[in-house]
């Protein structure tokens, strides 16, 4: 059937794992290449010709063509199915909180984690695991504010929105955000796992 | 005719100037409120109402729907008009820009910008300011390498990623970012200034 979708990715990382939902949901097969960015594979050459911005995921469709950003890849793959609504405010609304997700809550809960998990919290760092606390706390409050409105981040229903914020929420703790102190994004949490799909 | 779209930004933001754009491109008449993020208006509690993240640009629809995140809003208003290709991959293309933005370029090159236009450089945030420098050029230099393949950024024509990065790349300088050291960005703004659309 030709070249399948090739994904370039670290297991590890929540942006790879929102693509690999992504793919299932789609129902599209891929090629899973490992690629390990504590060895520096995200700044080799090889990998530049890909993505000069040096950052997984990537990925490259059978045709040649190339996608990077976690959170275009799930909107390119999804935007067929119900993931991601029909009505223009309703899909606005999802992209909003796509962005917040990249802006407000990734670079506090998942840069908290790379420190903690990958990095083994370095001297050097401490004091930027410190300063990134407080900004992370202030997006989990966001998020349960908009989870008391309704069951999903973007209305009734699951979207990429979830599956973008379900990515790095679900392993705050590994970031030293203890969910214990929001149950609200505990239940939502649950509620968005059995949307997700599983490896088949 | 009722009530029409009220946008509450800050008019030194490039953000905001976004919002401002994207209307005039849809032919959409809006009120302006001006929100003084200095005074700390978007912390105040009428304006957490409206967007519990406190930031602006908002936008508040006719019928009361309130659209948070400049690229949200910039999708919205103009995915209907030639600022938003109709093909999927060219739109996946168009939202990879728009979150390299809001990831790789604004939290670099805006930031700087506020630390030294709004806050007027004070000793406490300088090694904010500094640490900030390397991964402005690194986006400046992203971009420049998709401008040796195509005139605007995700291909031949103009696109809302184009306006994206317009907002901040062309008061870079304002931010210590001198734009001499980057021709092909230089043209790329000329190319793209003639497309944003001034008070009619």
């Amino acid at each position: 059937m030709g070249t399948p979708v090739v994904v370039y990715g670290d297991q590890r990382s929540g942006n790879c794992r929102k693509v690999i939902w992504a793919l299932r949901k789609a129902g599209v097969d891929y090629d899973w290449r490992e690629v390990d960015i504590m060895a520096g594979e995200t700044r080799d050459t090889d990998f530049l010709l890909l993505n000069q911005n040096g950052k997984v995921p990537i990925v490259r469709l059978a045709d040649g063509r190339v996608l990077c950003e976690s959170n275009a890849i799930l909107w390119y793959f999804c935007e067929s199915t119900d993931w991601v609504p029909e009505e223009a405010f309703e899909r606005a609304q999802v992209l909003q909180w796509m962005f917040f997700e990249q802006y407000s809550h990734e670079p506090y809960i998942a840069v908290r984690r790379f420190i903690r998990q990958y990095l083994d919290w370095p001297n050097e760092r401490y004091d930027e695991y410190q300063t990134r606390e407080a900004g992370g706390h202030a997006a989990l409050k966001v998020m349960t504010l908009a989870l008391e409105e309704a069951d999903f981040i973007a209305g009734d229903r699951m979207t990429v929105a979830d599956v973008a914020l379900y990515a790095y929420t679900s392993v705050a703790h590994e970031g030293g955000f203890d969910l214990e102190a929001y149950p609200r994004l505990q239940s939502w949490l649950a509620r968005c796992q059995p949307h997700l799909p599983q490896a088949g």
